[in-house]
């Protein structure tokens, strides 16, 4: 077909998106407001950890020389001159011959070089029977040898997880700098829409676009905002746009990029930046749009039908959230898998259908379709756990081939 | 070692603490707040998707009997009618032998059984010409073929992400009945802990547990809360628990179960609940607390040491969390892996050790060790990206064997 000729196809188009796209700004948050993101500066400790010399168990912290002859049957009895409680503001001390009661943790006091456990004790209060010896240094956490100050402890790039975040508490960083999250505004355009909770008259359709954009770009890490309905009304989108673009770092409508009459997207952003609506070698979301807003505010425009826009999502709007977000690898991982059934494919087209993906008892994948290419088929859509990728220039699956498959994961959380 | 015997075992510590947990009660949610959660109802379609007959192109609504002759060299012509835009409130009509413009998604009007795209026409406004005949119902979608009225549209269980979203949108329902995200609340207790942005004096410690745990529980689908810390005080404390005892659904402390003198986190407890302190055959993690306070909510008491607090989480909060959330899998999955260096295990008891877990070129897993056991090693865990398990029974881990790991992926977002 003559209007095929000329397509972009789906890697050229993300070359395009990407292209001068890269991290945000780095910028500092409070501990637990960084979950999950990545760090933007090196990290060294302020401290050693431990800060101080402690006990790894509750028991006496001795001279290790005293306990040499110990024994169960002739115990080493010593003098207990104290406590030295977890938290102590100042360091004990004891001399030769002596012991202190000690707990996990607390410091170990000038004049000890060793803790014996209470278990290998009579558990004395006054005095203390010592049935085994111990060596010097022997359940003794020395200062710094988990992290000496000074350490690196943590790199650019670390992704912020609980024990990042431990660390970082440990060694006294209340705030670090991170790689934000892109702000990610979603707009549906069309006069059919009615917002969910509204019953459609004929010829009305509910906005699931919206919801479900917001939904994939919040699970793709952006921090994202439904912003919701637009009519086909040249003023009032530009008013939207123009009130979006301040607060945004990407900007996603859905709808008004057919080649249909009503196209009052194109014209309202063409008075807001240089926007390119191509055509791309894919089925779903052929008709695309991207470009820039304002001062440089990357916007997508995906297709209307659900399937087209969470295929196209996918395909370039994922990814770019995932390179705004400084990540090394800005793609899903995808497997190979059996195709349990058949499928045609239109030629030069690379097609994404939505699948059920099946773990098989031998370890392998097998995949079946959940609908058929139609990219209105949102119930098959919700049951679809994966998308099958059929390449340009495949015109046909049959069934019992192996096809890439990208499984959708949602974050687990 | 007598003090070792009569130890519960990991598992069977790990059945006390699921005894009787059931998901929470569900909640109505609108749909975005929904999002990751886990449906606790059956919801069915509240009318056909789609609603109505439309087109599935831009191109012309067509009756297909007058198509039937159309060729490049000799095409049909039609006058046009009219456009039917999309979001038409009533229905159109037209004629035998006419054409109506229409947009994709727009309602096929009465008289019209088929639509011809756009580039199968030369786009004519008052007339047009058609270059290839179309079948009954071709290019358009029916009423209902998605999910039609009535029918389930998705089963309690269901997780409910970007699609699923989509879809009880797009069939009217704003809000849905949820399982809850547990509120887990997270004291440090220690008279030694100083909170981050202090700097410790000689014998004090940063609380860094309570920001592990918080994001541990938070990671784990928790919706948490990092109370902080509560120094070794028995009246602070109590009414620290009582307070928090009225907002959450699982308490967490960390610190003050070991067996030394300054124990007060015991005797307050015993005053609002029933909470047993066992000791686990595990390494590290030993010293557990668990039960239920006030009207039965589960307190955790964890060890303070925080490879221990991590370790003990993963073990017993972790899953305790995911059955709350209502999920059927609620264990990490777990890997083999070829130990890459040896290691010691203390007989009778599970070890949990810290690794970094290599994916091989030939597709397999290999795993070093990442520190010590030592359960203060701070730096190392936050190096780490598994635990490594060594069973009960093994002493020996000899390089070169398998090993099971639990890899500690991080929600992606």
């Amino acid at each position: 077909m003559s209007a095929d000729a000329g397509l972009r196809t789906v890697d050229e188009h993300l070359a395009v998106v990407l292209d001068g796209l890269g991290a945000l700004e780095p910028i500092e948050l409070l501990l637990l407001d960084a979950q999950g993101m990545m760090l933007a500066q090196d990290v060294v400790a302020g401290w050693p950890l431990p800060g101080f010399d402690n006990s790894s168990m509750d028991g006496y912290a001795v001279r290790a020389i005293d306990t040499r002859t110990a024994s169960e049957a002739t115990p080493v009895i010593l003098s207990v001159v104290g406590d030295v409680p977890a938290g102590a503001s100042q360091r004990s001390g004891m001399g030769p011959g002596l012991a202190m009661r000690i707990m996990t943790g607390a410091p170990i006091p000038a004049g000890a070089d060793a803790v014996i456990p209470l278990e290998d004790t009579d558990r004395g209060l006054a005095r203390v029977a010592l049935f085994h010896p111990v060596r010097t240094g022997e359940f003794v956490r020395r200062a710094g040898e988990d992290l000496p100050e000074g350490a690196p402890a943590l790199s650019a790039g670390a992704v912020l997880g609980p024990q990042q975040l431990a660390l970082l508490a440990a060694i006294g960083r209340d705030r670090v700098m991170v790689r934000p999250r892109p702000r990610v505004h979603v707009i549906s355009t069309g006069s059919e829409l009615v917002d969910v909770g509204t019953t459609p008259s004929f010829g009305q359709v509910v906005d699931a676009n919206s919801y479900l954009l917001t939904a994939a770009a919040r699970d793709a890490g952006a921090d994202s905002y439904r912003v919701g309905i637009v009519p086909d009304d040249h003023r009032r989108l530009l008013d939207v746009l123009e009130s979006e673009l301040l607060r945004a770092d990407v900007l996603v409508t859905t709808g008004g990029v057919s080649m249909g009459a009503y196209d009052v997207v194109k014209q309202a952003l063409s008075e807001l930046g240089t926007v390119d609506f191509v055509r791309v070698a894919m089925q779903p979301g052929k008709p695309q749009g991207f470009g820039q807003l304002g001062h440089g505010v990357p916007i997508f425009c995906l297709p209307g039908n659900p399937v087209s826009a969470l295929v196209s999502f996918e395909a370039f709007v994922r990814p770019a959230i995932r390179r705004m977000l400084g990540k090394s690898v800005i793609g899903r991982a995808v497997v190979q898998a059996l195709a349990l059934e058949g499928a045609q494919s239109p030629p030069g087209l690379r097609q994404y259908r939505r699948g059920v993906l099946h773990r098989e008892a031998h370890g392998g994948y097998s995949v079946s379709f959940a609908g058929g290419p139609g990219s209105h088929l949102i119930a098959a859509m919700a049951a679809a756990n994966c998308l099958v990728v059929i390449d340009e220039e495949v015109t046909e699956v049959v069934a019992g081939s192996r096809v890439t498959v990208i499984p959708l994961l949602l974050s687990q959380r």
